[in-house]
């Protein structure tokens, strides 16, 4: 697993400063990085942890590529740096380029003799099916696609061009993925959104809960990346959306109806209910939760954790998170916290009362 | 996909205003309704937006009929109101008889050639198995019930008459659910409940966990349905329990020895942990937890994102939540709030030395 | 299902009072358990509860046998106190002992015939593979794991002596988990981390997402529990890692380059962000949440629910909890916070004005 810097540079672009003859073995952090590794710098702030990297090779912006090369005791062959207007998008670039040159990924191979494809489904020859991948009646596998192992596309549904599902997918029932898509294992698309009407139970005791049925599907552009056990629940009547290059990581729900727009991402566990309409180029952070009903903006930002209760329509960061404190200081503040609307109260009247 | 107005309203009942004589296609909300649409209205709140609809067919209540009629511009055959004491829950009804007549789900039928069934289970003749199904040893599937694609039943487990099991659904060995339930993909009931003893290492560093085995199972009652990518752990000792009715959404955690009351619901990504008691007729809302040991009353609401750190006994509405804020609000009132208590201290100080 | 309380004795240890000649049916609460059954009592703060129990058999440390013995009524055959100086750690044993002799848990059986191993695979002659189960190219099941229905093991992935693999767990190619670990149902080791780098769009509108391969593994110590539908995300230069002895609980999401220490356990719901660094013996308690990066040191312990946003280096407990109230009294409260720091600012103002 190694490859010629000056491959590396012939592939991706940029100026090459120093020698391009040399080998490099891994793709490493700044502080991890050898004389073998490339590593990269973004921005002057990190100048200090450039000065300590025995990184061989870094790719740097055109004002750090002195400070990359002026480093002392260079390694036999000396420093070399691969200056780009943009490293952190060439460091995105080269991982793809050692994916796919250097340290491929294990993948299927055709159709795999246990593969299990409905006589009315279609499959696209060069599409790759894992072992005890299920294609169900009336679906469509699209060329270059492949299916993991267990992975099942229900019937009707669509898996769209060089788009990957990993082991244990499930698309659902007339559900559809775009192009060059990329599902981690075990989300489930298209399962029913949690949708009841209460009917009151005769004495008045209480009520019931009345399934309605879930009638839409789910719609998925092209370029999203779906993370592992998550849920895109189908719509009750239209469908549930996420647009193009939208990108979620791991054990997020994403209720009936909800409309996701386009570059849009969200850390791992948030959960968006029904029937919120997310704007494009939004970030959400790990275990945001958002309400029904609600919109985003375009643009707009949630921290981590927090919870919007209310439409949010003006781009920008928002949070909403209780401060972590040792445990005695957390209980007196959470206590006090209870009383405070009172405590207001009390310094109204203390106000009113000094008043001169 | 489409049903005539007549045989829609002499199955669900009701009072219809109009001819039905006309051909319904699609169920759609208010907003998006057109002339060959059936839409529903629940409450003279929604006034405005009836007035502004086009359906050519609303549910609606006694007291908003005249309105679903006095609509300006009706369409050929005139507007039509189909009356219902209940609207919401005969909308619910009509999606289930569309999901039946006119826009069927995919099944099974029969047992897929690649199910296994070990020699020793029970699966009623008119049970259907998806490919790959597994049905273990001693366990028993009852009349009409359902496996999706890989589902696994495991040994001496039940599954109930009608009862359907989504693709990728385990129902661990000793677990039972009843009659007429629905399981979304990719969830796992019966996974060992989280229980260790803490065992100290030598030499006084720290505890290892010594594996408490789990020995109950899960019992789940009647008319039960669980979201997709669920968690419902088998109990210590005795077992964890889903009464009848109860509704749980996707990505849903319930610990060992749990106890959920009838038709109390949960949306998606709540936790409950270890032996709390939720009583009958609750909600939770979407990413609320429950600590463990606690009772929730019955007729409790939890509002999403509320953590309840104490058994709660009367019936109400509870809350607590952090409110969203532009992130410098939102860190200014933060910091503020780890000085809580010292604020409450120093305005008591104020009172004290400003009393006449 | 029954055994004697000798032989339990004799396989566990500890000083037997009364006669160890009687059968025991179960393993019970002190509340539930009658005379045919064994419970355990560890603390004198539970003296209350052991007076009220019927339990034939009581675990109990040296200062509670006389009251194990005292209770009034006793059964034919009389009371019997099973004295252990660690009570809690030999309820564990027992259950454990319980699971292999009187409750033996359904096993797969050697490897079984719809199972799909590659042909470069080594699966040990001893290991047992479940229906459907897979094992691709290069990987290696040591002797005695276990792979339930349909797990897969990935390419050159590794599963350590004794392991087992629940239904439907996917472990990614070139991760390894060590020996006697056991994971449950759907959870998925190995999927890409969450990394991106943002790239503008051409007309300044947003930036779009380009994929930062993930180019890492995961490597789990030995002795490490994994509860259902967890995802632990493989890293994206260098390896995720658990290390020995670690538990999860069910639905924790763990992103990629995280390092947990060894005999750490986190509850249900948790997620830990990219590159946290994790101690050793920490407990993190249901949905807590901890951001990307962070550090944590040995022996923290964070309470359920609560977010740590800045590294925490002292050992400790620590929570961050909004606390939960009836509905109308959040609401005033939740709205003043949002005025806190002002409300500081005024009795700040008032503290000025009014000293002497």
């Amino acid at each position: 697993m190694s490859a010629r810097l000056s491959d590396l540079h012939a592939a991706l672009g940029g100026v090459l400063h120093g020698t391009g003859d040399r080998v490099v073995v891994r793709i490493a952090p700044l502080a991890e990085a050898g004389a073998d590794a490339v590593a990269f710098v973004a921005h002057p702030r990190y100048r200090a942890a450039l000065a300590g990297s025995r990184a061989g090779v870094v790719i740097a912006p055109p004002d750090l590529v002195a400070d990359v090369l002026a480093r002392s005791e260079p390694p036999a062959g000396g420093w070399a740096c691969w200056e780009s207007p943009d490293p952190y998008g060439t460091f995105a670039r080269l991982t793809q380029w050692w994916r796919q040159h250097v340290q491929p990924r294990p993948a299927a191979l055709g159709v795999h003799p246990t593969a299990w494809v409905a006589p009315g489904a279609r499959v696209h020859p060069t599409a790759r099916l894992g072992p005890f991948a299920v294609v169900e009646d009336g679906a469509v596998v699209d060329e270059d696609a492949e299916l993991g192992a267990h992975a099942v596309v229900q019937a009707r549904a669509h898996v769209g061009a060089g788009t990957r599902l990993g082991a244990h997918v499930v698309l659902g029932y007339d559900c559809r993925i775009g192009a060059r898509g990329l599902v981690h294992g075990g989300t489930v698309i298209g399962a029913d959104g949690f949708g009841f009407a209460p009917v009151p139970l005769p004495g008045g005791e209480g009520k019931r809960w009345e399934k309605i049925e879930q009638l839409g599907a789910v719609r998925i552009g092209d370029d999203v990346e779906i993370g592992a056990n998550c849920c895109i629940d189908r719509g009750a009547l239209g469908d549930t959306v996420l647009e193009d290059g939208v990108k979620l990581d791991n054990l997020i729900q994403i209720g009936h109806n909800v409309h996701v727009g386009r570059h849009t991402a969200m850390a791992g566990c948030v959960g968006i209910a029904g029937s919120a309409r997310i704007g494009a180029f939004c970030t959400l952070g790990g275990g945001a939760i958002v309400l029904g009903h609600l919109e985003l903006a375009d643009h707009v930002h949630i921290s981590a954790a927090s919870v919007v209760m209310r439409s949010i329509l003006q781009p920008g960061q928002y949070s909403g998170i209780f401060p972590i404190d040792d445990n005695r200081a957390w209980e007196k503040n959470a206590a006090t916290l209870r009383q405070l609307h009172a405590l207001r109260e009390r310094l109204k009247a203390l106000e009113r009362r000094t008043t001169p």
